[in-house]
């Protein structure tokens, strides 16, 4: 999507033909800034520190990390050294895993000669059939929206919420949530976003936000606090979210926070659409309240919170008392019942198996 | 209640004894500071940097103002002069002009040579009004917490989810929400609170936090968004809140995000209670999502946290990018649908005109 009026993916191949290049997204939004990442090494520590980040854009980054390597080395030994350094940045990850695995299986047969032309082309293909899935996904959604703004008789900006940063910079283009709107604001449908801070990493204060307003899609930052009363007064009319992980039946797994204003939405007659690609199914698991583990992370995430100091200063203020403890749980799980429907690249669907299946019809047992 | 094992007002007067003493609500949780007032001035400024807060405590505060303007100069024409300078500090505050009120009533008619007298013992009584009204409340609360304990064997803490801060720091002692938690406490019930930072002004994870933590009450500061995840997990008993303004049937308008709470409390079957003085109660008002209006506040509290920085000041940093503007609702409601029951200072009812009118028969028209 665009920075100021020029279009940019998170992740691309420098002018040198060899190096890679990635939106640094650990100083957004206060500062934009591009790094150069020139080995291996130097793709695992940008994916540890985050300046990269969202599972699809992880997987990509670790693609090109091996791509870096062969550059170097090309030898068998070189890339099974890359592939176990890299494996190690976010073990966690499911798109990183798969596009090593990939890049491996590219790779390990062929002759070390060409090792390098393949690589840059498996990792290319990697990155397009990412921002091919999320623009299809936009697709689909945009419908959704354009349906809404017709049943408004086209007299107003309709207006979506949606909850932490499923936009293009967790991808390498587009997003998941925010393709459809990109879609739409594309299309000249007036659209205008609330956007959830999303604490307690505010991804959505800092990175939805930021990629909203680069792209010129207007937009207002709400606390997380504030969606259910904005839907007790008609000015949502809709939700919609990504997904880290989706069961089988349809409950949806993302960002602590995402529970409860699907309950508002629910309680108001808002719809509640979630839009993911289909490697973010879990056709293994029925009930996501009770299958799904949830992750608890640093309370020092809810204790301090980061942000451009007085002095203009990237740093961290604390907000609560010394001796009191914080507990920080990244994920929560909306069941499918609060779903109006789900958003893939395949179409839209109900939030249920056979809604599921209708798309997906080979994972039918 | 007690900070440091040695029990507090937030306001009294000083051992000169005419002076008034107050705990300086700006640096808590970080320092704990008292701030001596020697003047109405001094205390117009106390309310208004909002040294002092909570409509109970502002109230008392505007009172002991009166007492310090009588003392320098008991004349009527001095006595109408604090009255005007201690209504435009917070001009929405209801138990601020009550309290003015209250006192130009006792004062005016009075022989100007026993207006100090008279002024402090008016202003002790206001406050001790409203201890006696928090404790009763507290009181009456005690009894669900017990009640909680008792059905689950006595086994196990109480796990009680709170939003924001109606505590004693709100008040003049006890609170009004965290009453029934201190009195359960103090009797040796084992209770647990999970404390909402309760965004945008986190005093949540400011005052709330703070206040347990220093009558040692266990307790854990989680973000607005992870409640409906604990109450999924079957991690809370009950959820306890105060409220700004009770409507005649029973709605709530409450610090924004409640009504979320009281959403994932009613979806999965915990108990949502309210407590209240019945100084809050409308009696006018039936249905307060369509009448009671909602203040916006500066947007400035939505892109700025304050805190501790890294070098021990207090400092805010900024979270959102430059270009991107934010709202700030400061309160929702919660629809008396969505309220287990009222925990006034008379008792504990439904919420609704039969639950209240049962309580306070007076209001029958």
């Amino acid at each position: 999507m665009k920075i100021d009026g020029r279009h940019y993916r998170t992740i691309w191949v420098a002018d040198d033909g060899w190096s890679v290049e990635v939106i640094d997204q650990t100083v957004l939004p206060h500062e934009f800034r591009t790094v150069r990442l020139a080995s291996a090494e130097d793709t695992a520590d940008a994916i540890r520190r985050m300046v990269v980040r969202g599972a699809p854009l992880i997987g990509v980054t670790a693609a090109y990390g091996i791509c870096l390597a062969m550059h170097r080395d090309p030898s068998k030994g070189n890339l099974e050294r890359a592939c176990a350094e890299l494996i190690e940045t976010r073990p966690t990850a499911i798109n990183l895993r798969w596009a090593l695995d990939a890049m491996r299986h590219a790779l390990a047969g062929a002759p070390e000669d060409q090792r390098v032309e393949i690589a840059y082309r498996r990792a290319a293909a990697i990155a397009n059939n990412d921002v091919t899935t999320c623009e299809a996904i936009g697709r689909n959604g945009e419908r959704l929206i354009r349906d809404a703004w017709e049943e408004a008789a086209n007299s107003r900006p309709i207006n979506i919420l949606t909850h932490c940063n499923a936009g293009w910079l967790a991808t390498v283009d587009w997003g998941t949530a925010l393709a459809p709107i990109y879609r739409a604001h594309d299309a000249g449908i007036p659209v205008h976003v609330w956007v959830d801070e999303t604490r307690p990493r505010n991804q959505g204060a800092a990175l939805t936000a930021f990629e909203l307003g680069s792209h010129g899609v207007p937009h207002t930052v709400i606390v997380d606090n504030a969606g259910g009363h904005l839907m007790q007064h008609g000015q949502v009319d809709m939700c919609i979210t990504g997904t880290d992980r989706t069961t089988a039946h349809g409950d949806v797994c993302n960002k602590i926070g995402t529970y409860l204003k699907a309950l508002a939405a629910h309680d108001n007659g808002v719809p509640f659409y979630v839009a993911l690609p289909h490697s973010t199914i879990d056709w293994t698991i029925d009930d996501g309240i009770k299958a799904v583990p949830i992750e608890q992370r640093d309370s020092l995430e809810v204790t301090n919170v980061h942000g451009r100091d007085s002095r203009g200063r990237i740093d961290s203020v604390t907000i609560t008392p010394d001796g009191s403890p914080a507990a920080n749980y990244a994920f929560d799980v909306t069941p499918a019942r609060l779903v109006s429907a789900l958003i893939t690249e395949r179409g839209v669907c109900p939030a249920s198996r056979e809604g599921l299946l209708s798309l997906y019809p080979e994972q039918a047992a």
